[in-house]
């Protein structure tokens, strides 16, 4: 019986790894890295620096696997993604066997960006390895790109006892603002879907590589501010080769 | 100038402290831990193990205020609650300026439940505060409720790239299923306020004490298990004296 852990490692910055994510990843016998991520090259290198920053267990082997990539000819989105989530449990499946015939120990673990529970298809893909390796599950929280945000910007999440809406990038551009939403965080946007919103009364508050040393925030009303955070977003994506931002908007 | 930390400490669980928040504590010469949260006696003495469990610099002063109760006299809830906040406000003004006035250092630190920028007030009181002395502010991210509950469930939040809302029992009492939402989470229920929905075709995650010892979980169908959940949740708080609990809802 394998036990696998998922261990949230927050979004960049080894200091918000939790006591029991640091505890979690010394008691792993294997700690796999995927080691290439929708072409943000710096990511996996990030990872496994997280994970060399907080491992100290002369034990815990450290191994890296290659990431298979979407296939773009598949042309259902959802389909995409399933086909995508079967291709890399097949690799974790390999990689544990692999462990386990040259005689390794039981506990596996993978480091997740942020929370495993927030855009992430770690806990669908070991679902998928559970069909295949008997497995049992555990899940560690980590800090998110939104308590990131939040606390970069010294903001609160919500309005005082009001609901907060988490979206991506592509259903604000499908749907628009959220009916009823007061505020709403995005997420996974390839890039200035605020555009689709009238921006009078509302607020954003921006934020890049937040949590990391490269870190870039922005905040104030959407019309003053949006063609700077477009700009800035350009600049910053070219000059790192990647980007991620998130950002809150309220409105006023 | 003071430097006051806001450090998220997660929900109960030492082991949720992040190593920023553990650096943030022990780098502290007074760390203010209030004393009475709307009735819930146990909590004022879990925030002070979390606390003890994580400083181990002799020279951080670990300082108990109590706090105020809001004036059930004031009809309207948000003038009631701007009132507390102020009061709650005057509370650490207090306990900070005689600190100083004992010769004790400028970093003052306070435990925040969960996450700071969740439904909590800590910020908005800092901002009272920061009008009244001359402050920085740092903010630590914590684990919140919510990640706790998915990670004890194993469950991710979002459907696969889909929304989320966020909300309380008070607003879905009063406004029922948000408009356009698939994922609801319910936070600050005083139980049950699910009962307001038509059961049918949804999905319940349940937890009480989400990452403490005292942890319950339930699960499943809400039409199925809704009636256990209320009745779970009855004797948990008559054992316990307090109860705190969260919970997920699906569409299927
Ligand atoms: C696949 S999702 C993973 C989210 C992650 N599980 C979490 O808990 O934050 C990736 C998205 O998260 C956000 N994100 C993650 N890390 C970030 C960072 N350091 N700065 C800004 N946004 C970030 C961006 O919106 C990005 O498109
Ligand atoms: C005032 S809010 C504070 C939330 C906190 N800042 C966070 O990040 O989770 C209190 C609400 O959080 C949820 N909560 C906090 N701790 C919890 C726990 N250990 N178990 C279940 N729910 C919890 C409950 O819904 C409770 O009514």
């Amino acid at each position: 019986m394998i036990h696998l852990s998922l261990i949230g490692i927050g979004t960049g910055n080894p200091d918000h790894v939790t006591r029991q994510g640091m505890a979690a990843m010394n008691a792993a016998d294997l700690i796999l890295v995927p080691l290439k991520g929708e072409d943000k090259a710096d990511l996996a290198g990030l990872r496994l620096q997280i994970c060399r920053a907080c491992v100290t267990n002369p034990a815990t082997r450290i191994e890296t696997f290659d990431l298979p990539v979407r296939d773009p000819a598949t042309p259902d989105y959802v389909t995409r993604v399933n086909d995508w989530h079967d291709a890399i449990a097949a690799r974790w499946e390999a990689a544990i066997r692999a462990h386990l015939e040259l005689g390794g120990g039981p506990r596996v673990a993978l480091l997740v960006w942020g929370d495993p529970s927030l855009y992430d298809s770690t806990l669908r893909i070991a679902g998928r390895v559970g069909l295949r390796l008997p497995l049992t599950l555990e899940v560690i929280p980590g800090i998110t790109a939104i308590q990131m945000l939040c606390a970069a910007h010294a903001i609160p999440l919500n309005d005082l006892a009001a609901p907060v809406t988490i979206t991506t990038g592509r259903a604000l551009r499908m749907d628009g603002w959220p009916d009823g939403a007061t505020t709403i965080v995005v997420m996974l946007d390839a890039g200035g879907a605020f555009r689709v919103l009238d921006p009078a009364e509302l607020t954003i508050w921006w934020g890049a590589y937040v949590g990391m040393a490269e870190q870039i925030l922005r905040a104030g009303p959407l019309a003053q501010v949006q063609d700077d955070i477009l700009a800035t977003r350009a600049t910053a994506r070219a000059a790192h080769g990647w980007i991620m931002d998130i950002y809150l908007i309220r409105k006023t």
